[in-house]
């Protein structure tokens, strides 16, 4: 089954008017444009997984055949998810980033900074992980912490925050400049959902190492997120570097919704396959001859 | 359908009597282990892939609880593949490797050394890519390059090339006595299925960027390779850091061998789910009241 209408367009933060959403203006329960259930989706999961892994694949081979676009630069994707806890990020990252080809994909996870991480701008720890041509990039939490917890817990004044949306806008134009799609991610689940994960990470022994008390420290300023979360979205979509709020309640919808997205994205790509760099009937003889 | 034999028994280098075999001994045809064909050799590997993830995650769930071995250490599993050119590292990487979360596994690739890279000692380039506690480290070449084509090329002297052997089982040793497990896999086909994969990406538009004509260069060395590959295996085989050879003229085989090797190589670390690190009691209290 597939999706009957372009995610894209119902999950865009910013409505064709202009109108930036907020997660607050989206049900996390729902399931946007596909008419399936949970069995339904895993099978499409699965099934576009092959599509997904022939444009990453595609996308590689223009990378190491140092194809270029239009201003000279090779072209590579950026994937950066974003979400409260238990949202379901590390699913995306098995179910959706893990059916491509792990040599093309370079995953980067940015927990707490480190003392020295902390000593320079927020974006040195962050441009090491741009993806090179011919790769896709994802980012489990990014630059994006730094005007969303830093904003909810004070830990950046506001007059600064207010700045580092100003720099994240350039920093991601700079990106799309240089040949990198950029795609912006927010796993929204609702406050509810989380409590019930959190209470099975408690429940089951297996689970343990996946909770942290900071988890519920972080919980009790919800409201706050959700408004660090709108704020920066609303500061930082643009068309070239949208954001998507996709509803995360039920976790195989938040997977074929983001798996759709990165499909979308590699497609817009408008690849091919590059050329062979040497004399095909010779290399033929050549080989035929050893 | 599982094997009927333990792989790691069927497909070592050396034999229980202590001879070491090298790549010539070893039919690339053959399936050891498994009475199956391709059909279920693809349904073996999506089965077993469940447990490989589970144990994977069980690796790093004991990463971040932060949990040691006896002499202090945490646990890691570092797997090297080495293979001549379309044996199929890409399909391991793929469907093995892919398997597990891409957020505890770490790849590195190594191409042809840089400048930088020539300019420092052989193992300078590789030292950063030693698997921290909790993740496994997967090695598409590896430090053995430096011993293989040095050794068929010329591009070392051979008394340096007898030199590293030593270095290497020093520095495996190191890798095992800080608490890594060390797996060494060789991709085993033949001469004339080499031929047949080249010949198909000559073929095939979508395969031109995967051709090189060096290959063909370096096809011309096979018994050479083969030559080379016999002694470094002979050389750094250890019970510790062991190598296998897997006969890789049937794809499905190799990667349900290698997948089995894995699963063995985490199983034997004994690992079990952490403890919790806070009052479990006294979270729940706090996440329901949150």
């Amino acid at each position: 089954m597939d999706f009957q209408q372009d995610p894209r367009a119902l999950l865009r933060a910013r409505t064709p008017g202009g109108l930036a959403r907020g997660p607050v203006d989206v049900d996390p329960d729902a399931t946007p444009g596909y008419p399936g259930g949970k069995a339904e989706g895993e099978a499409t999961l699965e099934a576009r997984a092959e599509r997904l892994t022939q444009l990453q694949e595609l996308l590689y081979a223009n990378g190491v055949a140092g194809s270029v676009d239009a201003a000279g630069h090779g072209r590579s994707l950026l994937l950066v998810v974003q979400a409260m806890d238990t949202a379901g990020k590390g699913g995306i990252m098995r179910h959706v980033v893990g059916a491509m080809d792990p040599q093309g994909v370079e995953d980067a996870a940015f927990k707490a900074p480190t003392d020295e991480e902390r000593s320079h701008h927020f974006l040195w720890r962050i441009r090491p992980h741009v993806p090179p041509a011919g790769f896709v990039g994802v980012w489990d939490r990014s630059h994006y912490e730094d005007v969303l917890i830093h904003r909810v817990r004070g830990l950046t004044p506001v007059p600064e925050i207010e700045q580092r949306y100003a720099e994240i806008r350039e920093f991601e134009q700079e990106l799309v400049q240089r040949g990198t799609r950029v795609l912006k991610v927010m796993l929204h689940l609702s406050k509810d959902e989380q409590q019930d994960r959190l209470a099975e990470r408690l429940d089951r022994p297996d689970k343990f190492w996946k909770y942290h008390p900071s988890d519920v420290d972080e919980r009790v300023y919800w409201d706050e997120y959700m408004e660090a979360y709108r704020i920066a979205i609303a500061e930082t979509d643009t068309d070239q570097t949208p954001w998507y709020i996709v509803p995360a309640n039920r976790k195989w919808y938040s997977r074929i919704a983001v798996q759709e997205l990165v499909i979308s994205a590699l497609e817009g790509l408008d690849l091919e396959w590059p050329p062979a760099g040497f004399d095909i009937g010779a290399e033929k003889r050549r080989l035929a001859a050893s």
